[in-house]
């Protein structure tokens, strides 16, 4: 293998595989990236045996090839270089870096043995979606998810493409956060259901490496997910399991009605947690006599606070206490000056959502006494 | 107590004594910063025992008082509040804090339990410097003082006024720090000399919180330090012991002269350190004939690495091993497009100037095989 290739590319590409460099002691060639020329297109990729990213770089084949270096060394030297334009050759197991005033030899590995990165062969069945849509959709509720041994099934996002919908939904049973794109942000060619679960971390990693214009094709197998741009392939196993049926826990008698600016509650819930170290619970004092609402919390080794806020309301008063984090994790995934929460008393629970929109809905279970 | 102060002076007088707020288990009241108000005059002090600070916060008093609150608490809520106006008032032990739509109550304890601040009265003898020269005195050596149990003379800032001059010295004995301010940048009234020690934390304390525009008044009793300006008095404990005799060290037989660009020469140590993780050893290979330095490093596991640099080179050709960091820490302080490295072989101390300047010398030791 000899390619050329700007500094900026490399480094480009370098920062999208990064994250799924493994730090395996077992198995030492996954702290490893693969650098590949094939057909005088060149990529690097790595992989944890769980997911994989494959980045093209921009640059000049002079010959076809590959090896695998180590990530951590490679990386280092690469954003180090100050020269713009850099050659790259592999000699035996060793790869050869060059610039006008610099060489270096980083000792690598036989590029036989890395780990065989599994690819969907079978493209006929896809959903084609613009990048900053599929990054709305995680974004919107990966907060919610949380990784948990004892039930898989929640350890990731769902995307369900319904009809005409999709729909992007996360819990870890305390909360649950579900974003729906509708049909003209997507187009979907899938004959059968599509609905899978993948895994937190690579759809984080999504997230990163997608660009917001480009086009993203995704692809499923049933045991395996592909996300597919010009530019970048990301490969990771599906969760195998059901997620929860959530539809029966959708709010749907609203007994307390509130509009609220969502700046000012989120502010208050930053200044009044400083007393909720402990579990952090901050108790909303709904008062609808005085159009207001009280965050109040209290610890009996600091002291206490409470904050009021303006709001509107409808239905009757009620005190209910929360996990301040949940309610502000729902609360950032809103881009409006008001929010609307619906309570059903103080034990039932709770939704955070867009005024007048039903795309987003946030569900946040009160803490019980 | 009672005052009225705005949000932001409160912030950045917190700011000032933060770092001096005790981590002691024992002593929980080294947690506590204690408010003050006296003769209408508001300030806040810290200490952990060994270094207080003091500073003043501008704002109303409406009654005279103190009072002692956990720092982490009342920093995290005066941080997070939104109003610009806070009034704070002591009840008891505890503080009320109150804006127009947030009100707190932290514990705090009883102020008689807060440490005496030890404080310089004798204030007839004393140096006044400028905030920016005492503050690059200061930065200029400290990178290389290091707390060392078994040297305490070492784990400080030498301040020595020598006749017209002040010097800052600092070493860990491996390289040393020297910098040196002429009579036009500071006055001086102490008729006998003045030769102190400061321990490297209150040091560090002293930049952060001293402001460029300042004049700052320094005073010593032999076992204590303060400086003063209008707003801030940092008292600390001085070292005990004789700083090493460092003029000895300083090369007087180079036998290379090197100029070189400042800025080439870090970014090419950046580089090439990345091969030398074990004992931080890059090789210089001064090459006269070919008007370059050679920065050199390898690692059995990773592999070898060489960056070429053009430089003037008067003298001998030598190969001379350094600690990059140390090399890198005496290169940062020089604000001048090349520097001059004289070397005296590879086995004694090498120096590193400023061009036509010998107001900053910086010593450091070859890596003797």
């Amino acid at each position: 293998m000899k390619i050329t290739v700007l500094k900026n590319n490399l480094k480009n590409s370098l920062d999208a595989v990064s994250r799924i460099v493994g730090e395996n002691n077992n198995l030492p060639i996954l702290k490893n990236v693969l650098i590949k020329s094939e057909s005088g297109k060149i990529n690097i990729s790595s992989t944890d045996l769980e997911t994989a990213i494959i980045k093209k770089v921009a640059g000049k084949s002079v010959e076809d090839g590959q090896i695998t270096v180590p990530f951590s060394i490679f990386n280092n030297v690469i954003n180090n270089i100050q020269s713009e334009r850099i050659d790259l050759e592999a000699k035996k197991n060793n790869i050869l870096i060059k610039t006008d005033s610099y060489e270096a030899k980083i000792q690598g590995m036989d590029s036989e043995d890395f780990p065989i990165i599994p690819k969907i062969e079978e493209k006929n069945e896809f959903f084609e979606i613009k990048g900053e849509n599929l990054k709305d959709g995680i974004v919107s509720v990966m907060s919610a998810a949380q990784i948990s041994e004892l039930r898989p099934e929640i350890s990731g996002v769902l995307i369900d493409i319904d009809g005409e919908n999709i729909k992007f939904v996360a819990t870890d049973s305390f909360r649950l956060a579900e974003k729906t794109l509708y049909g003209s942000e997507f187009t979907n060619n899938f004959e059968r259901g599509f609905k899978i679960i993948i895994p937190l971390r690579p759809a984080q990693e999504l997230v990163r490496v997608i660009d917001d214009k480009e086009n993203v094709r995704i692809y499923s197998d049933g045991s395996q997910f592909m996300a597919e741009t010009d530019d970048t392939i990301l490969v990771t196993r599906l969760i195998d399991g059901n997620f929860p049926d959530y539809t029966q826990i959708i709010p749907k008698n609203i007994s307390t009605d509130i509009e609220v600016s969502r700046s000012e509650l989120m502010g208050a819930l930053k200044l009044v947690s400083s007393f909720s170290s402990k579990n952090n619970e901050v108790i909303f004092k709904i008062i609808p006599d005085k159009k207001m609402i009280e965050v109040y919390s209290a610890d009996s080794s600091l002291g206490e606070n409470k904050y009021l806020i303006p709001a509107k309301i409808s239905g009757e008063g009620v005190n209910v206490s929360f996990n301040w984090r949940f309610v502000s994790d729902g609360l950032k995934n809103i881009d409006s000056e008001t929010v609307n929460i619906g309570l059903q008393g103080d034990v039932k629970p709770s939704v955070i959502k867009w005024p007048q929109d039903n795309s987003y809905i946030y569900i946040v279970m009160p803490i019980k006494d």
